[in-house]
């Protein structure tokens, strides 16, 4: 269970330094053993923040934190500890969240309001926040622009690699750097372990463009990969804009249009590789729904292929089935047309005329489905909706990973 | 994979003959061997019908001829074949249909609008309908009133256990008949061999009226229970009412609360016989909601847990992990007061005030884990809405039976 994913990159990405953003990892031992389990991230003043968060109606005391200080746009410290997501703790994690957010504004020197905290792991047992709180002053020593490993490793639970990814981009001829980690081994890892995710940028952009920018881009990425279709009580992305980069000011997204592009590739290579460490994955799948009513409807039905129990065994068993994607479509509650809906797998059109194509060889497919990266592509022929949606196939080291996470 | 379900019941029950009704099995060889594969119902002049089908916007040839016949109220034959769902076979699988309804109303002596079909197996494939076609008229000869069992049997695909309940009613103090057969290894079945049930009543109900009374029972019982969570292009459920019992005319539901808990019982006790037959189940678990803003909401948030990956994959490993039924109620996107959520298992309360019960001690509900009965009890304190749903595990026998079943 501890093996690193078969669908992992090769190295841990070279990150370059984000300036204004400085990382601390430290051991506080609140479940795990011989690694790092908290991260303190400190950002400049001035530090722009946006979030997005779990849209569960269960969502943790950090959650509930976040979204409160969000409201004011600024912030200075991150804290993120795993082992325990200090989630359905009733009264007693509240407080622990405001031990914790005290804790960090005194070792940084910000109003509580500036610091953003999440918790990660096990669900329903009291967080020690003692142990956070306790070391926060002595990390401060310790910061540093570069400790990007350091800080992917803090904040993983079942994941079997840390998760990395940056880009560049030019605002008004200037060049910043977007850099940012994530962790999730599923939509949601077992027991809530959650996906969690943190970007920085020295662009300098107005917190509530930010949050535009963010959640158009979380769309596009985080809200568009699945392993299980279950939905998180902590899941949080959050983006930071320290302001240090010297280009000129932006009002609104005019200019913009090459740091958004940048953003949404960030979040999306992050998001990929939430998929490529899914509980049990052995394959990376890519779906591409076209000729849908909207764009929403497109996704909906891609996540009705991604979500399939029938679709993701088939793609573990290296099965062509593609009948299972007809009824993934039929399911999915949005506009199709049967006669016009057209089904290709490796780039093999496999229907049409609501049949299976005349003289369909299934050979060139079997072959695709053999492969690490599947490529489904359907069209609903109603009408110019897209989106793409990724998700992995459902092994046996899923139900091993779930069956026996507590025991 | 062809073993008998450990949940299955000990034996097939002693199945009362429905006035008006007999079956006919036949081995025509669709795709399987020394089975039968075909069932002709015969059923008495005057025999009114109802029927719910799948919501799947890529429904069978089948469904669609089923929807229309059903518009005349009237039924005199019923033809069911597995092997083969003659689903996204295109204009082909509509000719197909045409084809068997003309040889079954010809051999038993009824317009084309009184006969109604289905088909249950691989899709995608034509249906070689030759073989059900010469095979009808021979089958009118043996046409017997206690064919239960063969008529179980013969529309089974990968159910590893035939199914069929019954229950009688009183109808102005005379007495009648409900039995039933169905199918389904799953909400849907691999390939969408998918669920099919016909229950059968000597009772004389006119066809609105039963219309009425199966679309309630089913919602009660065949709409409440899951596998996986994916749909049927084929799922289909009929109620045919031969009105050979001698009761005084009924005009409306008045006089029929006997009559309709009875259907209520047989359907209920046919469905848990799907979830019994689950692919890859090991436990059957029954989940009751209370507390939410309407019954809708309440079967909404059951189904979110029913079909839950993580809660299954937990129930597989008889582990009490309640946090996921926590994460469960909150995905489900009805509302919930996380801070007067209860959730008990096993009739040991576990939480209350937002967290687990102060001194909550897990041995009973580890042991009620251990059993092959699972009830798990959610009351989410908003309201007066409640609803049952059951559903399986999700085990490592799921993934065997759908990663290969093409292969």
């Amino acid at each position: 269970m501890t093996a690193v994913s078969p669908l992992a990159p090769k190295a841990f990405p070279d990150l370059p330094v984000v300036a204004g953003v400085r990382f601390a990892a430290h051991e506080c031992g609140l479940r795990y053993r011989d690694r790092p389990d908290l991260l303190l991230a400190e950002m400049a003043l001035g530090t722009t923040a946006a979030g997005v968060f779990t849209r569960s109606l269960t969502a943790s005391a950090p959650v509930l934190w976040c979204r409160e200080a969000l409201a004011g746009g600024q912030a200075r410290a991150l804290v993120v500890n795993s082992g325990n997501s200090n989630a359905f703790t009733g009264a007693a994690g509240v407080a622990s969240v405001e031990r914790t957010v005290k804790a960090a504004a005194a070792a940084v020197g910000c109003a509580p309001g500036e610091v953003f905290v999440a918790s990660t792991g096990t669900i329903g047992v009291p967080l020690d926040d003692g142990k956070i709180t306790a070391a926060l002053p002595g990390m401060i020593a310790t910061l540093s622009a570069e400790a990007w490993p350091q800080a992917a490793r803090a904040i993983m639970t079942t994941d079997t690699f840390p998760k990395a990814a940056s880009r560049t981009a030019r605002i008004g001829g200037v060049r910043v750097t977007i850099a940012g980690i994530c962790k999730g081994s599923g939509m949601i890892a077992p027991d809530m372990a959650t996906m969690l995710g943190y970007v920085f940028t020295d662009a300098k952009i107005p917190a509530p463009l930010l949050q535009r920018l963010l959640a158009r881009g979380a769309d596009r990425s985080f809200n568009a990969v699945t392993v299980d279709g279950d939905t998180s009580t902590s899941d949080t992305l959050m983006l930071f804009a320290t302001g240090q980069a010297n280009h000129p000011p932006v009002t609104d997204e005019r200019g913009l249009g090459d740091f958004r592009r940048a953003l949404e590739a960030v979040l999306t290579d992050l998001a990929h590789q939430i998929v490529r460490d899914g509980e049990g994955a052995t394959k990376f799948v890519e779906i591409r729904v076209t000729g849908a009513a909207s764009a929403r409807a497109a996704r909906r039905i891609g996540l009705a292929i991604g979500n399939s129990p029938l679709v993701k065994t088939a793609i573990a068993g290296e099965d062509a089935n593609w009948g299972r994607v007809v009824m993934a479509v039929g399911k999915a509650g949005e506009k199709a047309d049967r006669d016009r809906l057209v089904i290709a797998i490796g780039g093999v059109r496999i229907t049409e005329n609501g049949a299976a194509v005349p003289g369909y060889d299934e050979a060139p497919v079997v072959a695709h489905m053999k492969g690490a990266d599947i490529l489904i592509e359907v069209d609903v022929g109603v009408g110019r909706g897209r989106a793409t949606v990724w998700t992995c196939d459902l092994t046996h080291g899923y139900i091993d990973i779930n069956g026996s996470y507590r025991t």
